[in-house]
């Protein structure tokens, strides 16, 4: 353990649906930080994940809440600071799903109900928790968000679907409040870009495995994992970083700035052995 | 006039509502080298504007159609394609409206349901136009379709509000169909992040003299006109440009690579005068 | 042909070795749409080249010129000048090389003089033609300067050594003087960021038919060739990009936009596949 | 103070000349953290700064060093790995100087040598310094190495010269080396771009004062500060942010993802008014 960089800190984590998902590594690597924390998720991923283990471990409090539901999120923003006794310090906003991805519909005959369900579910729901933290006024000074995002935001991957989209719109949500909550809380706002993960949720991609490969090939320090991601977040969460606004921040083992590694192309090359 | 970079080439220009439209210039200029043109704006703009003036100058039809609505973006589809006798070559997409910024509503107290309008009508707008015209196959190979844009898709600008994040959303859609047109089609879609224009659309955000005159000096070439404009949309839609895809082409007289210009600085020094 | 975009126009084209060089298929587009034009090359370049054949077709004069040289490039454009009888309306810098690479001296115990010379070559040479032509006044208002560049100035590539070095100073140089040139010269500067392209300056680097490949794969459209590079410079000498200044433009079938592609990592995944 | 995140690692600091210098602030919360460090500045800022100071508050050694100089680079490795007892963690690289800027030479009357010699100093000796420690293997696995940029890369300022070149460059080596490190050594290379700094460095750069005043009321939290920017450099020294590499990261309060802020145009709307 390096320290107690959240020791006094209170946050919120959305999105831990069981061991293999990103929030649950950093509700986790937030409280040996020395945070207090409140686990929250829809109502079925609480039902159906194992947050229940979290919860007792770190000695949390779960709250599920729908993050497309305004009342939803009101009274998990009340609740919690019922819980916390006031303001809290930080949130991680973990949540994505696509209906298009999940009925194998491809982008080109798009439904558009379910691409506006995409959007609202996988940004607007960062909005969402921004306004009503807002409202409530209840992020203290210097306090600090994060959201998962990925590469898809900037690149188009084959088979991502509308979920690149969505990534590039709540990127944008994240500077659009960022500049309000800077200029009006001193809280900053910034987006971590992570290398593809093997989490429940990505397994719904196709052909997520060859491009696991890929990009830690391509990655000269290979794919970052679930629990260096929660590192990371801990530091954005922490008083060290509170300059670092509006930033959508690669945590991608420098896949970002690759354009082509030895490792990849040699791995390409070997397509065109043929065999003897 | 440089030639007849279009001719024989056929479009549809959404977004003419009248001669301040960058729109309308597109049409003007891609008829003046040559194209046969389609018009189109949603049905209360078709009444409001004077869109039938531009008509008559280009012998252009006009075909009402609301960019929201799947059946009139069909319907317009087939009917340009009866017009044309078969597959057109280029689009220009310029829609944008934010019911939040027409009431008023700060981006921190949004309207859901006015937000997802805003994406709807401004973003999925041309998901919409695209989807459509792939399922028609309508158009020709080498074929260019262009969207307009705003660098509030990559920096927030105060009073922009919910614009900026439809304009991000705009720009992921033109990249995301792009690789499958590209890839399916071999037609290239690219957005323009065009200077601030004083257009009637554009005149509904706060401070925009200020932001004009700021956005002026700090340009090396001062910002860019809706004529000017036309000349890129042009060019883009013309044979010279076929491997150019999936970029955000700014168009700005340099403003979105200068940190401080002279000019800029000399006339904010200026703010801390004191009268004698 | 599409019209004769450059009438009247005159420019200077750097870089022509032979049949196979970017700038030779520049020259003539340039030529093709009605600009009269001189060629220029290092010495030994202009003797080891066809460059000949080039000004034979084009009626163009060759004046050799080291761009490392200060007083060549004065003479050059002076001669230039008198030539043109005045100013003249643009520039292309298609001009690479280094001695490292040329040596086969990896980057890790790279040769500082070397790498120096690469810089000075590759980068600095664009600033003293820049400097050159401004301080002789040398081109006219609405004049357009181009620079080839490369993705490896944003995202590194085995192999490519200190070459993406210096297209990252290339690029940056294009932007700072752009702003002096689009303040007091009404002149634009614009790098184009092309393919890869077979040419015989970029058969040094090592991997480079794999590299093609891949990136061909992974384009949408392709990979684009010389010829179509031309046409891009072509659009960008026109009075059709006036505003257009201080901006790296991707000419490479979407290549930048893209994370994966089907066609890329169906071809990747062959290469786990094993012999029966 | 937030733990000690940098408890037995070991680190050089480059560039801390006085209170003011950003690298001052470095070794100082690095020391804090719990690291043991060397530091190092040129000959003559050796001299004319308080370094010394610092080095006993610290209990660090000092070395001087012309970062321009292989053998005294290759000097500085050798004896710091003789004081540290082998290979330590982490560099911080904070050096830039521009002749053409002291002598106020402008960037379109640019002195050649002078320019070549702003690259040597302000870049390659990034380079130099990295070469050097990877032929001595001098760094640990999973160390981190640092370098302080500046928007000035991305975007042109006006009066910032070849500086703003120096930046792109040092940027562009810090990918480079980066893909190297992170493949062959685990260990990962940053710039961090900082907000303008009223350092004894800074100071040389006209109409800093407006700048200072412009990026602070652009930025929702205001111009970071060095000691913020300390805080960060520790953050990415630590073990919390492994995977980060190749990467530029913005501590700016945001200016760089702002387009146009409240406080700066109501500021540049001032300078329109007329007295009474």
């Amino acid at each position: 353990m390096d320290g107690a960089l959240l020791k006094g800190k209170k946050g919120i984590i959305f999105g831990a649906l069981n061991e293999k998902s990103i929030a649950w590594h950093v509700a986790l690597r937030s409280w040996q930080h020395g945070a207090e924390i409140i686990l929250t998720n829809s109502p079925v991923a609480v039902r159906m994940g194992t947050i229940g283990e979290l919860a007792e471990k770190t000695g949390s409090k779960v709250i599920p809440a729908d993050a497309t539901s305004m009342e939803d999120i009101e009274k998990l923003i009340e609740e919690s600071m019922d819980i916390f006794g006031g303001k809290f310090d930080f949130i991680l906003h973990s949540i994505g799903m696509s209906p298009n991805v999940r009925k194998d519909i491809p982008y080109e005959q798009t439904n558009y109900p379910n691409m506006l369900k995409t959007f609202d579910i996988s940004a607007l729901s960062f909005h969402r928790i921004l306004q009503t933290a807002y409202k409530y006024d209840a992020i203290n000074e210097w306090g600090s968000v994060v959201a998962l995002s990925y590469v898809a935001a900037q690149r188009t991957l084959t088979g991502y679907n509308d979920m690149g989209d969505a990534k590039a719109l709540l990127e944008s949500i994240a500077r659009s409040f960022g500049y309000i909550y800077g200029r009006d809380r001193k809280v900053r706002i910034n987006t971590i870009s992570q290398s593809p993960t093997p989490t429940t949720a990505g397994s719904g991609v196709h052909g997520m495995e060859s491009l696991l490969d890929f990009s830690d090939r391509m990655s000269p320090l290979g794919n970052a994992t679930a629990e260096e991601c929660a590192d990371y977040c801990v530091v954005l969460f922490s008083n060290l970083t509170r300059k670092v606004t509006m930033q959508n921040l690669y945590h991608d083992g420098g896949f970002s700035s690759m354009g082509m590694s030895l490792k990849a192309i040699e791995q390409y090359k070997k397509s065109f052995e043929e065999c003897p």
